[in-house]
């Protein structure tokens, strides 16, 4: 994909998420990789939905560094930088979404003192790349924090932890979750699975 | 922005506040600033995902009195008109929306007997103006009345109440909710994230 | 409104109720008035948000019978005819939508045994024509019958129950809804009113 | 039909399924006619909603055995293959759809550890080709495998399973639904009937 595809279709999986609820109230965000081996990065602050390609950072996933400014004046880049930038050196994780879906918040309060939440029983797992529909997947659960870049340490830890090595999500509590592919479209392909596993969890739970 | 701008704007979030059930059955409303320091009030009993740019009223937030009628002729200015100038006054509430959505009300029950819902441990508490996510959030809650405008007296005694200073929103039992923000992007963040709060208020107590 | 402006018009609300689910499975329907007196009728067993103008019956709502076929071929009006016939002549009905709603469905489980639903406490009710949100709404619930043309008797006695003089709706048990009104817009403004008031007795009994 | 505009619904179908939740996570799958007797039949790994006419294999129902390839490179069939031709072959199916819809893991889930839901007392079974809204339905539900393809042993069986003779659907466990037609616009009905029951069933429950 040329960066200018990429841009169009993170702007568009932001107006499909902002469609399912996942990212509103200008929460949530999303990234994608450059041609150059560097991070597009949404801005914070702003509408998600309402994206345009002219108005992403480019981000070094090494230091998160601004490599390059947005086109479009007077943006600030997500807090999501260092997370989703860890992810990125972790777990070779070239696009992430950046969740505030009220079933997420919901899934996690399923976890209440556990560090993770435990899903079985559902062919949806084999969504979630190496995966099949007879494993127990333990999705990380951490701690929120008063800033998102307050977070990154319980997210370096998650992302070291063998118990959470099959995960492409951490969820935070009262929060939201962090879900990542390989590429954009496995980013989108890991948010429907994931929110799916969500739903499902909390349904069951009833 | 300038006034078409702004009208068109208030259309298209009136579109998108009845895709997500917010206004519907001729109900909900919202307003905006013109550039003259007047406000741009919906008209009343129409479908409001189909009001276009010339249905707008003028209106005086000072006294509530309509300073320019729309170019469609026979409509009427919203019975939010008194409490739409309220927050306006009170609070530089420059765009306010009414909310008629089924979470408000159900967020509303929830409070009992009590003045007012308390709203803690959520990340999209942050983005409310001035908020972070420790804090406990207070949103007040008043009574119904046979009309609209006979709320007034209990929206400016909210709007004045200490408790609430923080608050940018105001529950009406068994009827729905007040928005608002300084300018219409404001606004309509506003509006995203109460009803967020009150979806996840329901869901919790489940 | 001239004939292909209500033939426009009923068919872009089956699009917006298939969107809300109220309409499927080729179930549910709409009619509404012709220039010269008589009713535009959907027809039955088709996909409802795919029905174009030229595939309404005009139908007399004095005896049911056919005044004119539609222009598309090989099509059979809409089960509905006799009972939205029915709210026509006892209610001045000129537009009824038929609802196979879920909550329609939920809402009528509740009455139980009863001959009807009460919905109180909802600014929403003031939705429905010469309602207040001070009044005790009785919808009346009559049972299903093996055909949809065999639940006339019940619906013209609820038509003629004084109980029942201030509803424009009537739940059928395991069915849906039949909601009307004066003319189209004020149909559509009661379907979306009263789905809400469904789904508002639903949860609060939860 | 002619086969465009065959690839052009089933494209379409899956817009709307996905807009419904039932494909999502690249999840999900649908199958129609050929004009010359064989099946059209989406690729696997990809994301429904984007399938586009020439990604569709031709398979033949007999031996599921690909006819002809699509003209997009580098795509594999469906591993929904050969349960959509037992049900072609046992049931004179032309169109099938893959649902992964919560609604169906949360039905199926009701069957507990019988080999069946039992549904009743909804007007919508009427949507099944030769119900009536007296029946009690019974739909098979079966065990989920590791590999979808070894699903296909208990699909025949309860294809030729007479207490499922009127049945034109299969719960899988833990995972979705099929759900077939004469053609494809009665797979659409029925598959909007389907998640109807699933919805109305689990609400009923409750």
């Amino acid at each position: 994909m040329t960066d200018e595809q990429t841009k169009e279709l993170l702007c568009e999986l932001l107006r499909v998420f902002y469609d399912k609820g996942w990212v509103s109230g200008t929460g949530g965000g999303i990234c994608g990789p450059t041609e150059d081996g560097n991070m597009f990065l949404a801005p914070t602050g702003v509408h998600k939905e309402r994206i345009q390609p002219p108005d992403f950072f480019v981000i070094s996933p090494q230091d998160c560094s601004v490599v390059r400014e947005p086109e479009t004046p007077d943006l600030r880049p997500s807090e999501c930088n260092p997370i989703f930038s860890a992810a990125w050196r972790a777990r070779d994780a070239r696009s992430v979404m950046h969740s505030h879906a009220l079933s997420s918040v919901l899934a996690a309060d399923l976890a209440g003192d556990d560090d993770h939440l435990a899903v079985a029983g559902l062919e949806m797992l084999k969504g979630i790349r190496a995966l099949t529909n007879r494993d127990t997947h333990l999705i990380p659960v951490i701690r929120n924090t008063p800033r998102e870049s307050e977070l990154t340490d319980q997210v370096e830890k998650a992302l070291a932890d063998d118990r959470f090595a099959s995960a492409f999500c951490i969820l935070v509590a009262d929060h939201g979750a962090y879900i990542w592919g390989g590429d954009v479209w496995e980013c989108k392909r890991h948010a429907e699975v994931y929110h799916f596993l969500f739903e499902a969890a909390v349904a069951r739970r009833r």
